[in-house]
């Protein structure tokens, strides 16, 4: 099987080609730049891959893409696939989009929350939101990768939504994420001498992962109508922890509430629950792994959840990996049984 | 003046012992450590405090403590002032306590929380919660110091709660604190490879500040009945933020809370209140502030409110200084303008 | 392949664990620990390990281990196999010893360092030192595994040393340590409020893998016969830097000195060779690489080299695998050609 | 008394303004700032400061600065003060210029260490090297602050280069810095998630502060000729260690060594020597101190220093206020009694 992908400069596109590397049914990987005019050198281009001086990165074609592999990753930034999807879309050539451009089914929401020109209404509409762990691929060809924030922050309330054992305008969600989350692009908040002994919150209210995550509650239980979540930078290097609050329904037991967590995720090998046992981040650090612990205070009535994940991994790359494993009906685990590197 | 004080080994006794070297008031400072039995130089007792050869610590003894000094500062763990306390308070002789043995009026709930035998009740009764930036100490001489996660909570929930802005039973508060607030002792959390790069959620519903921050939101507004609080530690010297959420009650605009929160707090040379802008961690680093965000989320109804302390100082020393100086009529800021040390 | 394993609990087994799991020749891992006395729950044993629950560590039985395993790895501290080793050594069945047990060959030099009691000098005889990049195994089924400050600084040192182009007594290692390699035990200098934010010099001229460098570089070139060798913890998780000073003879150029490290490095998959770029820790993170970095100060005559590895992978448990291939014929990157996770 | 700053955007600027608020000495502080035309306020300029909205920032003018203040200190980069000191010269005026533009005597020395235009030989001339720790400044108007790197590593050097106690040829710098000291401009190096869990060793035999350490220890020891000097990125904030190697000179034991350092240092309050005992970068954080420690190794002759400081405080805004102090016969300690903050 050859692959091809674009944005290895980034920081999900170079965990993304790390993986698959080591992807067994991955025989070759071609990295297309669409800013080259001509072939580089991949190891010049981003010393930080580790390649030997013979590969290559080509200029971006979209019909040299689609002649020569079998599907394309876009680790790109937002606005870019708005603007290139079109020929794989005709051609029903398999895409999977990191960037968040096809996650939202409405242009104008698009407009609003990432202030730059969305893909049409009918493109929008003919992909696939690729949460793994929770959905089936119907053989939709192009798929949308879930956000970070998003990924940690549905597998988290994933059952106490769809089983309706929450009140469902009570959510709040305070997320924590590493730089990596940040990206590569130098700014003052991700400085070191700025980040670092330091909490930062950052976009309030104003976080474009909230509207992916507030259309799929709302797929899930339409009474969920709103979601209170902020997003905090703690000077670590990769990881994020979602922590949610919610008030349990009059009636629903602890009990209930973690049969349901069991019943959805226990046939999951990337997804493991927890009672009353909260995960920290280093559990799933440089794996696909979710993590997921439940606290019930009987006191207050509220839920706490706290989900974990590896923010470049499972909130990135490893999700996209899953994605091609689910599309092309390889063994879920392909690829993503990573050895651990954290204690 | 001559000031006692007991437990210069532990971080809080450290920090004091520093703050109080420069406090103009100050003459003498003499350490009193009660596992002494005769006495030893203070730097080989702690060499981490950068003294002279000539300073000693002594053995405990209250009656000398009361013949040569004005005041003790106890800087020591819960569960030993709770038996040290009799003699300063039958002779009624200033004290600063920063143990939280002495900050709930319940010995029963102290007992519930600590896992400890409390004090008596009457002794609780006549200790003063040393909240300075918010009471005025009605010249009662048992002080307890708040602690340092109650400071941040309360500060940044006081307007809002006392001016009944919010809905009660809808506060929900994530506070991230750094490591030195698990102190000196090794552990687990605390170990480098554990606690670096992690986040790690800790005592879910069952920290023991939980009831002092309650006890007093109920005085300021007893529809205020519960309290969802949960502490994760993050890999960081120093710091908490206390990031809090509630519901606005209906009617409330963005413009009343902050002018209530402006009217409480605009004098105080301690307090900051920012509007849309969220104070980050660094931002107090090493100083007697607090900082306070507020951000009113129109979509979910929710206000933020970010509270930022340091909690060696704020949180500790420093509030345990501003104890001293509102007792005796000292200017509030003496011995607690420090000069900055972070960007 | 079967392989047994000693020493789970600790950071370099956990690696070491981990990187078994997915090597491709290897079958069925048994975890076998010498504090038990019947089978326990792994996941229960280290829940960090992220195993299923029908996973178990069984008690230590020498007969057990060579009646059911191909080979054994002692992930163990120091101590242990000089008392365990003696069977194996009987039988010839491979072992591969991560402690610093069987790395020196003489016995006093052994007490001397290690102040503990030494393995007999017919067994430490018949150990083979396994610095695998550098030497052929010649058949030796007692496999010493080199030190982590050793590997960076003998590989860092080879060409130079080999080749006689530095003065034998200029040589000055000043390295550096991430916390991991102080281990899970608990201790002042690794717990995090005094090691974060903090450079902390240790064990000066004390250093156990003293004894195990010089006694190579003896090997490589009898004019050596000393070493200023120093040690300092960083605030890293994991990574060792050592940066290597030493007087160039007289008469040898830059061009010499390269030419000597590409010609002995040049055909090995895990080193590269750098002229004046130096390499960072992060440039090897999570891989068993060493990158080796040269730059000739013209103006002091000076060489400096910079060695860089993750502690975990070549300084331990990725040698330890490098070690096994190399014994069995398999080819030497197997099971660790592992997925980067820095950037 | 009535001092100027210019530069207080930048960390060393920041550091000394906060330091010189708290300087009894000191009455009023007036920041011109060189890029303005009218007055702005403080506050606004560089929000960490922590001012009150009345304090303003003033568009450079060197009348104004002499007819209002009594001294100016420069705390801008490289290539101002060269450009700005004529009218300061000619008046005999005060000036103390935390950049490295008046170090060196040598002008074509600057030009080739730093890249610009060096000031006229006449003015380098008249400059005084501010090492307060080391010299007696003569009257001298004109006062060079050191570098940060320079002072820890010329207290280091002093005693043993000036009594001629080691190998001059034979010296080795390993120097270790926290990120502040790259400066607050954004750049790839200080990226967090490229600074963070990594060593990076930069400016390889190209620091700036290599020719104003050279120059000093000629002037103590004419046989010293060279100097290897390393500097490392290490993931900390503040803090500077200087790993010093040298070989004892036959003859010279320990002891001698020892009183040599005692000998200078011991009246300094800012000044510690250890024996046998190596400091650690927090036990100077946020102090105006240097700790050395001394370890001699018998087997390798070589005599190992660590110096350690803080670089903001002792390596910029401490010393610079130490050399107001000595100008103005202050006592040494005014305004840098610092209460300690690290553990």
């Amino acid at each position: 099987m050859n692959v091809a992908i674009t944005g290895v400069t980034g920081y999900a596109g170079m965990q993304l080609y790390s993986l698959l590397q080591e992807h067994i049914e991955v025989d070759v990987i071609t990295v297309y730049q669409h800013d080259l005019t001509e072939p580089v050198s991949l190891a010049e281009l981003n010393p930080r891959l580790n390649l030997a001086a013979d590969d290559w990165a080509y200029p971006y074609d979209s019909d040299a893409v689609m002649a020569d592999n079998d599907i394309i990753f876009f680790a790109t930034p937002a606005g870019i696939t708005s603007q290139l999807a079109q020929p794989y879309l005709e051609h029903n050539f398999p895409v999977i989009d990191l960037s968040g451009d096809f996650r939202l089914k409405d242009p104008a929401e698009y407009q609003k929350w990432y202030h730059q020109d969305p893909a049409k209404a009918a493109d929008l509409a003919s992909a696939y939101y690729g949460l793994t762990d929770i959905y089936e691929n119907p053989g939709m060809t192009y798929i949308a990768n879930p956000g970070c924030y998003a990924t940690a922050t549905l597998l988290g309330l994933a059952p106490a939504v769809m089983c309706d054992l929450i009140e469902p305008d009570s959510i709040v969600v305070d997320a924590k994420s590493g730089l990596s989350g940040a990206g590569k692009g130098l700014s003052t908040a991700s400085h070191f001498s700025q980040a670092n002994e330091n909490l930062q919150v950052y976009k309030a209210n104003e976080h474009k992962h909230i509207p992916e995550i507030l259309a799929e509650l709302k797929k899930w239980n339409p009474k969920v109508q709103q979601l209170q979540f902020m997003t905090t930078l703690v000077p670590i290097d990769r990881g994020i922890m979602a922590t949610i609050y919610a008030k349990v329904k009059p009636g629903v037991s602890e009990e209930t509430i973690l049969a349901h967590y069991h019943s959805l995720y226990d046939e999951n090998p990337f997804i493991q629950v927890y009672d009353q046992t909260l995960p920290d981040i280093k559990s799933v650090l440089a794996t696909n792994n979710c993590k997921i612990g439940l606290v019930y205070n009987e006191t207050t009535g509220y839920l706490m959840v706290v989900s974990v994940i590896d923010n470049m991994i499972k909130g990135a790359a490893g999700q996209a990996i899953q994605n091609m494993n689910q599309f092309f009906n390889f063994p879920v685990t392909t690829g993503l049984e990573l050895s651990q590197i954290a204690f």
